[in-house]
């Protein structure tokens, strides 16, 4: 990786619910933490904005945003069950769309245990072994392409259909993402999770381009398991896991669950990745806008600095990236528990120690 | 539930691996159990068959063992990666054949934790509330259908599709089921889970049914939450769940999540129930055929007596249920930690408590 040259930009989507709010902190740490300045441009998207304007990802943003270095984004998503909002508006909308249109096809999701994080796993599960992982999920392929439809909606006939698709183009590129992160990191292995013994047809593809990418990596350990195998061996042995490479939905469920046992989503950071960079990268935290806490700083602001650092990595300054991460650790290990801060206090602490 | 009148008929699918042996055990504890004597007839099915024969499934098989009351199966499947047997063979021939065939669209998954059971929760999360919820797995559509198939296969170009099916029909008779079982249960919680935001056309099918069956039953709690989510309350508050309804990829993720916290698939227990009884039930224990312990008496056959209290239920033998159900209840919470009985003892400790 290396950094672009001249100012680089930066798009940023603070989004809604607590989304504005973690985003500031997020832009505050990277500025201190950044060896160079960004010029961010602020685009205002979500639900606020389609619920004024009927707005959801216009083509001239779009064309906007793609012109940049790398796009920060907070979180999208109104009131649950509103109903001037259906399900997908947003999502397939705006949050698909983009990691859709800028061909983010790694959708990296690192997960460790920082020490004196509290999990909801036992002692003698955290045990087994430090906890650091990292999820590769395919990010434009899958069940998220938005095929499949439905016939004679609303009736008692009605049939609706979900399509995976999967191409030996878009499974291949995420495969070798995946080996090419495990060969840098010292444990180097690389697990495959699917469900090959029922999706046969994406199964076999997943499969075959697999085993073909370990060949050429006799040097990185290979490991699979089905998701519903996963799930257990999420909540009795995840220090098994190294770099986790798998579908799209898949990748989705598995990586709630990793937060989950990781400290919450809270901590949980994202990035939308564009490997050949044909188009900008996104940074965003794994957790959602949630509405019920917004505007009053009580958000954790954590997983939207570490996608900070992801982005910084992403862009060519992984001691920058190192830094931030370094800041986060010493903070994780002083808080306080029982107490709170708010918002703008966690952001701030972070960035003292920078 | 009426029992049948007459000798009971009960197909027996041992299978592979451990299946034989705890197989054994349930039948030993059912035989001490039921208050009727059942008639068994034995089906060798499974990879042994198949490896040795090329057969499957036969058609004159399956017609027999669909004039059985019910069927309980061990565990079918072979040594991993073996390249006499490809993935999907036996699951989609044997297994999910006789889900689909017999109509078995409740796929009921009870989870419990069982006082004195180890779980790999903190006991900060399992002081939230006691664990005992049932998840009703839909059995016969989304992505288990087998629709799908693949182009060009083993080229670059190659492009794969699994379908997730999704009918009116199919979707509204499991919610009728949650809803009334739900009733049954002094919560009288139910809880969708689904990936509404994403998967656009099935998610509004399942949530229009949802709300519809929902608005008959004004006296049922109803939440609903998105897979991913769902995953992270597994983990921090596993207490909220009572009835679950999902779709059967959905399910069959959160079930073994749902045996994991709960002690493990070493004690889950399943029915694949056709409630309209016009074909026989089956059960079985979530867990697999493990070759590598298979013949060594180190399985524990207690997910497999439980199948065996599901399956006298369903045949109108509650009372004989409940007692299995509370001799397991008693035989675990004896279980000296470290120590491991064969797996004939404990089929024979719990036998010995009817
Ligand atoms: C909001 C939703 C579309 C999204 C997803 O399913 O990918 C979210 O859950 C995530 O994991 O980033
Ligand atoms: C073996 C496999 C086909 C099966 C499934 O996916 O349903 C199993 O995992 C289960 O949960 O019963």
């Amino acid at each position: 990786q290396t950094a672009p040259t001249g100012t680089p930009t930066l798009a940023v989507i603070p989004g809604d619910g607590i989304g504005p709010e973690v985003t500031a902190e997020a832009l505050k740490v990277l500025e201190v933490a950044s060896p160079v300045k960004f010029e961010s441009t602020r685009y205002d998207l979500g639900a606020e904005r389609y619920l004024a304007t009927g707005e959801v990802l216009p083509d001239s943003v779009l064309a906007e945003i793609r012109e940049h270095d790398a796009i920060l984004l907070g979180a999208v998503g109104g009131k649950p069950n509103d109903p001037d909002l259906p399900p997908g508006i947003l999502e397939r909308g705006l949050l698909l769309k983009l990691r859709f249109e800028l061909d983010h096809y790694v959708n990296l999701r690192p997960s460790r245990l920082f020490p004196g994080t509290a999990s909801p796993l036992a002692e003698p599960v955290l045990r087994k072994g430090e906890i650091d992982f990292v999820v590769v999920r395919e990010g434009t392929e899958g069940p998220y392409t938005g095929n499949g439809g439905a016939l004679r909606v609303g009736t008692p006939a009605e049939i609706a259909t979900e399509v995976s698709v999967n191409t030996a183009y878009g499974v291949e590129r995420v495969i070798r993402d995946a080996f090419a992160r495990a060969e840098k990191r010292p444990r180097k292995k690389v697990t495959l999770v699917h469900k090959t013994n029922v999706l046969v047809n994406a199964g076999s593809l997943w499969w075959r381009l697999f085993e073909q990418v370990a060949a050429e990596h006799p040097d990185v350990t290979t490991d699979y398991i089905h998701i519903d195998a996963a799930m257990i061996f999420m909540v009795t042995d995840p220090a098994r896991f190294d770099v986790v490479v798998t579908d799209n939905l898949f990748g989705d469920i598995i990586t709630d669950l990793a937060a989950a046992i990781t400290g919450g989503i809270g901590l949980a950071a994202s990035g939308n990745v564009n490997p050949d960079r044909t188009a900008p990268s996104m940074f965003e935290p794994v957790h959602g806008s949630a509405p019920d806490i917004a505007g009053q700083q009580k958000a954790d602001p954590t997983a939207a600095i570490l996608s900070g650092a992801l982005l910084l990595d992403h862009l060519g300054h992984p001691d920058a990236a190192a830094a931030i991460e370094a800041a986060v650790l010493a903070d994780l290990t002083e808080r306080e528990p029982g107490t709170s801060r708010r918002t703008s206090e966690v952001g701030d602490a972070i960035a003292a120690r920078l």
